[in-house]
């Protein structure tokens, strides 16, 4: 178990360093910056690599909501849970941290700003409501669950499935980055907010809240749609 | 048959919301918005993280002209159009649906406009005529098609057919965007023309029509060359 | 035979087609166009779609240079040179003659300018000099027939290598475009040189000459590497 | 052994001319040009496809930090270290040389400049200090052989991995292009700061310190989490 944890927080370690961190720093750079979708190719590529990595670990979920859909998908067991949400929370924590230490040694660092963290109304990126936040979070959590579920099911071919979930990551950041910032992960929008100077801390509610109504919404689907005991 | 249509409901949803989705929040946003390559990314995405999660229950089509071209090469039964139709047309619009909820609650909405629907002469994001959209729709669905069948034949490797038919959908996107906005598939045509207020449902059957056509010759095409009885 | 040619034929139809047209309709698009990057991947991902749709009938070649190079290296048989080359150029030249009409269609159409055509000297698109385009076309093939030989070597993984040679072609392209507008492949530059209103025509011979000779150094470097007969 | 040192060679060179070379010829191109996100697709590229051309050769190092972290982690021999070394410097100094000779035929050259050099302090490309450079060059290295590591051990699926370590650098490098002009590869900093105007050379020690302190640490970090005796 404590291998599986490692492999979880280093996992999680790595989404949020990777994925907020090339959102930090490299985005928003003029003319040559790597902008939303340079950001999304990053979370995806943080998923894809450490799934393939530590996938036949820990199962390689990195996010608390996805934990939570397997168990709802009876694909984990749910005495693992609260120990997944713990060292998921304590990597993207750290990845917090070590991103906070980076960003202050720029010339001219003048305070961390959002973050890269996630929000709606006036922390919304391009100015979305909460509802539009709240709708957008379930769908895509639910979709994602669903890809989940359905790559690593029997029927889906050997091998494949940190290629579809990591692009399915950097699908729905595609599409989501100006409404929320994307979260779709709890443990994500944690260990960001902590450092950031707004008030996302405040807005975190949601960004637990949405993702896990979704993940439970996509195992539920997943198992509507399957045609195989998986 | 049941699980078949839901399969094809859902991934046509996913399909719509998430490439027409990013085409909508995420591509005009100044400095770091993800222009046409990332809608065309976004677009392929959907398709490549549906096919490897459903595609071994419905076929994975998520467009009626691909069960059209899949019918004319022998490869899905006939007598199933009909219903894989109405599930793709039936997920495609609850997609234009969700998209437009979120979209209406963005600070100073001021209407759909074109909605990400498809359109030529004057609805062709460059100006092209209704030949030029003809043509390349025609060519473009004939292309994916043949994509579609060889890549899922004997002959071809194993597991990797949604990497080549959903990358084939971003390459078509790195295309013909300009032209007409890219469809290649009537439902995602459909889904949204629905909600766009400019003229778009007056266009809609060259978006049917063209990628039906398309269909029909890239079937032909593939059992011209194919090798094997597949 | 016929089905090979027929292959050949499609396949290099796809390229020039997909990967030219990216580039004269969607790469200059102000604010939201794809630019370079995005006619890098739209090259690629040609190469990687067709391979997988064809590559099991024709070797899935859609390239004067690759043909040669895998003749050099002992994997094609050398009488059959002949006649791919000519499936390939005609193909070429047919998706020219289909990116003219489309691109007429364009509300102020004023000329097909370079219409994506390959160049040296005032005809390089950053100003790049013959020994330039020289130096880089040779470099560029050879390394392009060294990866299509070694990740189609029996000592590879099975069924990735189309992954390998659809994205190495995009990695070319991400270097080279500015220098030459990037050819390692003289189909494709016959292809829309003949539709071209400059003189790009009279340099043709620096991409049937650069590619063919970088193909023979490829081929050559990757017997002297391979540990395995094939 | 001969041929190994060719592999290793050989593919050093392609990953400092395909990935500097983006970056010197076509990352600042005005409007079309490929940016930060260009490069890092181009990086990852290099060695997505050399890992599948000569893997099976020489394990597709291409980078000295990563035999140092294999040897490590018990995976490679350690006395085939400096051999290995030796080549991989070989390859990247004579890129920098066809880098030279090639960017030396541009219009209007006027020096070598930074010449994709990495730097820290007035040569990080937005001013990130030495400690800032040292931290995330540590932690991207550590992150990169542990994926390495993980993805090539008995438990993760085969013939996949190439992917994922090739991604994993694309990842690495839309993170901490604007921070150091990522390394993480001592080789590949050599070969061009050999070329650069600036002071590069005099700070190349953190650029061969860093990624093997972060190439050991990432190599005991993964003896902690393998489950598997590889």
């Amino acid at each position: 178990m404590m291998k599986k944890l490692m492999a979880e927080g280093l996992g999680t370690f790595w989404l949020v360093f990777g994925g907020c961190g090339s959102a930090i720093y490299a985005a928003g750079v003029p003319d040559v910056g790597i902008g939303y979708a340079g950001v999304a190719l990053a979370f995806g590529l943080t998923v894809l690599t450490m799934a393939y990595a530590v996938g036949h670990i820990s199962g390689g979920h990195f996010n608390p909501a996805v934990t939570l859909g397997l168990v709802v998908a009876g694909r984990h067991p749910a005495k693992e849970l609260p120990v997944y949400w713990g060292a998921q929370v304590v990597g993207a924590i750290l990845a917090g941290a070590a991103l906070y230490v980076i960003a202050s040694g720029m010339t001219g660092f003048a305070g961390t700003g959002g973050f890269a963290s996630n929000g709606y109304g006036e922390l919304s990126p391009q100015g979305y409501s909460l509802l539009a936040a709240l709708v957008i979070e379930i769908i895509l959590t639910a979709g994602f669950l669903f890809i989940i579920l359905g790559s690593t099911s029997k029927g889906a071919p050997a091998g494949f499935a940190p290629i579809a979930i990591g692009l399915g990551l950097t699908l729905i950041h595609l599409i989501s980055i100006p409404v929320t910032n994307t979260s779709v992960n709890p443990a994500r929008s944690t260990g960001v907010a902590l450092f950031a100077e707004t008030a996302a801390l405040g807005q975190l509610w949601l960004f637990w809240g949405a993702p896990l109504v979704g993940a439970v919404i996509g195992g539920v689907l997943w198992k509507l749609v399957s045609t195989t005991e998986d």
